[in-house]
C-alpha cells in the first residue's frame, strides 16, 4: 500500500507500542524497587499484561496479512500471475512478510507466559528477529527509488536496527530498564518518523511537493529526523515523571495502612538500590 | 562444482547439522533442568555426542576435500598447469579450503573431549572460525557475476556471518540455550538456502530460466529467503515442543519409580530456574 | 558558522570537557582505591560535581543554541523564507540540533543528581546519544564537499563515533576507569582535531591554502590525526601522573592524624584491588 | 620503504610476537590449573616476564622510527621541502606513525608492572589502539593503487583489526585464555602476510610478476590467505601440545617431592575448573 495510509498505519502501531512501553517499563522498574522483596515479573499482574501484549501483536500482525491480502487491489494470496509468469503486488507480499514476523514473535510471548518452558531470552531474540526482518527487506526495498525516498527510508533504517540491537541485547539483559526505555523511544520515533514518511511522499492535495534531489530538503529531513528523536525523548521523560508520581502517590496511599512495614522496606530498598547499583556495573 | 548438485550436497550438510542441533540444544536444556543437581556437560553420555559430532564434522570435511579434489573434472592436487603458469580449477580449491576449516573445528571437538586439557570455548572458537571462513570466502567469491547470483550469495552470507558471530558469543556464554537455539535455526537456514539458489541458478530441464536483472526477481527472492528462515523457525519450534513432550513422559515414567527423590528435585529446579534466571539477566 | 570561529568553539567545549575528564576520573578512580570503604559515587562532593557538570552542559548548550541563532547573519527562528519556501540558513539549524542533545544530555545529568528515582546509566546513554547525533548530522552533512573537505571530517567522524560507542558501553560497565580515560582522550581529540580543521580549511591570511585534490595532503592528514592523537595520550598520561602524585601527597599528610586506621585500610586496599581485579576480568 | 624488506621486516617482528605468545600464553593458563592456590598474574616471574615484552616493544619501536627516518632515502626528520612545501617521504612518516603507538604500549606495559598504580586493562587498551593505528593507517594508504595491492593488503586488514577487536575486548575479558590464544594466531597471520605480500609484489629476480588485475590471481590469493591462517593455527596448536607436555613433565617431576601436597591440590584443581567453567558461562 504505497500510499499515505500504508505508512500511517504501521506508524500507528509503532507508536502505540513505544507509548505503551513508556508506561510499562518504568511501572515495573519503579514497582520493583519500592516493594523488593516480590521479584516483578514473576508475579501474576505481569504475567497476564506480558500476555495480553503477546496477543495484541499476534491479533495485529494477523489483521495486518489479511488486509494486505485482501484489500480490493490486492493479490488474494495469488503470488505468481499464471500468463506471463510474472510476479503479483510483491510490495503486498513483502509487507505481509513483515506482518508474519511481529505474529511470530506474539506467538513466543503467549507461549512464553503460558507454556512453563520455553527458555528464558526467548521471547526477545523473536522481537529482535521480528524488527530485524522488517529492517531488512526495507533495505532492498529501496533499491532503484529517487534519492529523497531512500534517504528518508534509511534514516527509519537507522531507527528499526539501532531497535532490533537493542531488543537483541535484552536477550542477554534481560529487565535492564535503560535498554527497555532506549527500546521504548526508538519504538516511537519509529512510529511518528512513518507518519513524516507519508506526508513527504504522499503530500495532501493543494500541499507543495518535495523536489526530490534537492540538497536543501535531504539536508532538512536529516535534522528533523532529530527533532523526531528529540520530541520521542521528551515523551519518554514525561511518561516516566507521570509513572513516578502515581507510584509515589500509591506508596503513600498504602502508607496509612502498613506504616512500619513500609518504612522497614523503604530502608532495604535504599540498600538494594546500592547493591543494584554495584551489580549493574 | 558449479552445478545442482554442488550446493546441494553441502545444503544438505548444513540441514542435517541444523535440524540434528534443533533436537540436541532442547534435550541438553531440558535435561539440566529437570536433573538440577548433575551438570549436563560433565555427563559421559553428552561427551560421547560431541565426540560423535566432531568425528561426524572431520570425516564429512575430508570426503568433501577428496570429492572435490578427485571428481574426474578435479584439480588432482594440481594447484598451476606447468605450460601456462595459469591456476587450476580455483572453484574446487576454494571448497576444498572451506572444508578444511570444518575438519580443523571437527579436530578441536575430538580433542576437546578426549584431551583433558583444551580451554573450554577453544570448540565454539573453531566452528566459529570455519563459518566465518566459509562467509569470506563466498564473500570474494561474488565478483563479476551476475546481479541475480550475487544478490542470491549475499542473502546466504547474511546467514553465514549471523551464525559466525553467533558461535563467536557462546565462546563466552557457554550452554546459552537461546543462542544454541538461533544457531541452529541460521544453520537449517543456511541448509534450505543452498538447495534454493540450486534450484534458481541450476533450474531443471523444461523449467523457466529466471531473469538476472528482473527486479521483480530480486524483490520476491528477498522475500522468499525470510519465508525460508520462517520455516526454519517452524521447524525449530516443532522439534522443541517434540523434545519436551518425550522429556516429559519420560520424567513421568520414572517418577513411578523413584517418586519421592523426583519431587524434592523438583522442588530444588523450581527454584534453579529462578536463579538461573536471575543469573542470565 | 563555517569559519575558523565555527570549529574553534565547538573544538575549545570538547578540549575543555576532555581536559576536565582526564583530571575528574583518575581522582575518583584513586579515590576509590585509597579510601575502600566508601563507595566513591555516593558520596555528596561527587555529587555536587556531576551536578556542575551538567549544569555546565546545559548552559553551554543553550549558549551555544541562541548564538547560532541569533547571529546578525543567523536565521532567528525562521526556517523557511516566506515567498519561495526555501530552507533558511540550514547549516545553523543542524548546529543548534546538535546543541540541543548535548542540553538533553545535561539535563538527564542534573535530574540524576537531584531527583532520586532516575535510574542508573540513563546519563551515560543521553551522552552517548548525544554524541551519536552530533555524527550522525555530521555524516550526512559531507554530501557535495570537496576530497580534503570530506577526508577531514570522515577522520573526526571516527573520533566521535568511537567516543559515542564507548560512552555506549559506560551504560552497561559504570566507573570502568579504562573506558572512562579512553573517552576523555577522544575528547581532547576531537577537540585539537577541530582547531585543526579550521586551520586546514580557513587558513590564516598569507597562510598557503591546502589543495583539495592533492594526495600527499590527504595522507598527511591522516598521519596528523594520528600525532594528535598520540599527543592526546600524552595530556593524559601527565594529567593521571599528577593526580596519582597529588592523592599520594594527601594520603601521606593524612597518615600523620590517622595512621593506625590508615594502615589497615591499606591492607584492605590491596587485598580488595586483587578483588577488584579478579571481578573486572 | 616499499620494497620487500620493508615488509619482511615487520613480518618478523609480528611473527616472533606471535610464536612468544603461542608458548608465553598456555604456559601461563596451564601453570595457573596446575597451581590453582597462587593467581598467576600476581607471582614476580610473569610480571618480570611482561616487563621485559614490554621493553621488547618500546626497543623495537625506537629502533623503526630511527630506522625509518635515518635510512639513506629517508627524510631525516624532514616534513617538509622547503623551496615547494611539499611533503617528504610521507611513507616513511607514516611508518614511523605506526611504531610510535607500538612504542606507547610498550611503555605502558612497563609502566604497569614498575608503578603499581596504573588500572588493569590500560596495557590491552594501548595495545589495541596500536594494532588500530597500524590498521587506520593501511586503510586510509590503498587509496590510487593497482586492485591486486589493493586486495592483498585488504586481507591484511581483516587480521589487523581483528586482532584490535580481540585485544579490545581483553580489556574487559582479562586473562581469557581463548582470546589469548585467537591473539596469538591473528599475530602469526599477520607475520606471515606480510611477507606474502613482499613475494607477490616484489618479486625476486627471475620470477614471474603477478598480472595485477587477472582475476585468478585474486581468487587464489584469498586462498592463500586462508591456507597461511590454517597454517598459523597448526602453529598455535603443536606449540600448545609442546608447553602441555613440558607442564605434565615438570609436575610429574615435582611429584616425587612433594606428593601429598599435589595430590589435594589436583583435587581443588578438578573443582576450580568446574567452577571456572561455570564463571565462564
Amino acid at each position: 500500500m504505497a500510499n499515505f495510509k500504508g505508512h500511517a498505519l504501521p506508524g500507528s502501531f509503532f507508536l502505540l507500542f513505544g507509548l505503551w512501553w513508556s508506561v510499562k517499563f518504568p511501572l515495573k522498574y519503579l514497582g520493583r524497587k519500592t516493594r523488593p522483596g516480590c521479584h516483578a515479573s514473576s508475579r501474576p499482574c505481569y504475567s497476564r499484561i506480558e500476555l495480553a501484549e503477546g496477543v495484541a501483536k499476534a491479533v495485529f500482525s494477523l489483521v495486518g496479512i489479511l488486509a494486505e491480502q485482501f484489500v480490493p487491489d490486492g493479490p488474494h494470496l495469488w503470488l505468481m500471475s499464471g500468463e506471463k509468469h510474472s510476479w503479483v503486488k510483491l510490495m503486498n507480499w513483502q509487507h505481509s512478510t513483515m506482518y508474519l514476523f511481529f505474529g511470530i514473535s506474539g506467538l513466543v510471548d503467549i507461549l512464553s507466559q503460558t507454556g512453563p518452558r520455553l527458555p528464558l531470552g526467548l521471547d526477545r531474540l523473536a522481537l529482535s528477529l521480528a524488527v530485524f526482518i522488517e529492517g531488512f527487506l526495507f533495505y532492498f526495498h529501496l533499491h532503484n527509488r529517487p534519492p529523497l525516498d531512500v534517504h528518508i527510508h534509511s534514516l527509519l533504517l537507522t531507527a528499526v536496527f539501532g531497535g532490533a540491537f537493542t531488543i537483541g541485547l535484552e536477550v542477554f539483559l534481560r529487565d535492564h530498564i535503560v535498554l527497555e526505555m532506549f527500546r521504548a523511544s526508538l519504538a516511537i520515533l519509529q512510529g511518528t518518523w512513518f507518519w513524516q514518511i507519508g506526508f513527504v511522499l504522499f503530500p495532501f492535495r493543494g500541499w507543495q511537493t518535495w523536489a526530490s534531489d534537492d540538497h536543501g530538503n535531504m539536508t532538512f529531513i536529516t535534522m528533523c529526523f532529530c527533532w523526531h528523536y528529540a520530541v520521542s525523548l521528551f515523551i519518554i521523560g514525561v511518561n516516566y515523571a507521570l509513572v513516578c508520581l502515581c507510584v509515589h502517590m500509591k506508596s503513600k496511599k498504602d502508607g496509612g495502612l502498613e506504616l512500619g512495614n513500609l518504612k522497614s522496606s523503604r530502608e532495604k530498598n535504599s540498600q538494594l538500590s546500592l547493591l543494584n547499583g554495584s551489580d549493574e556495573e
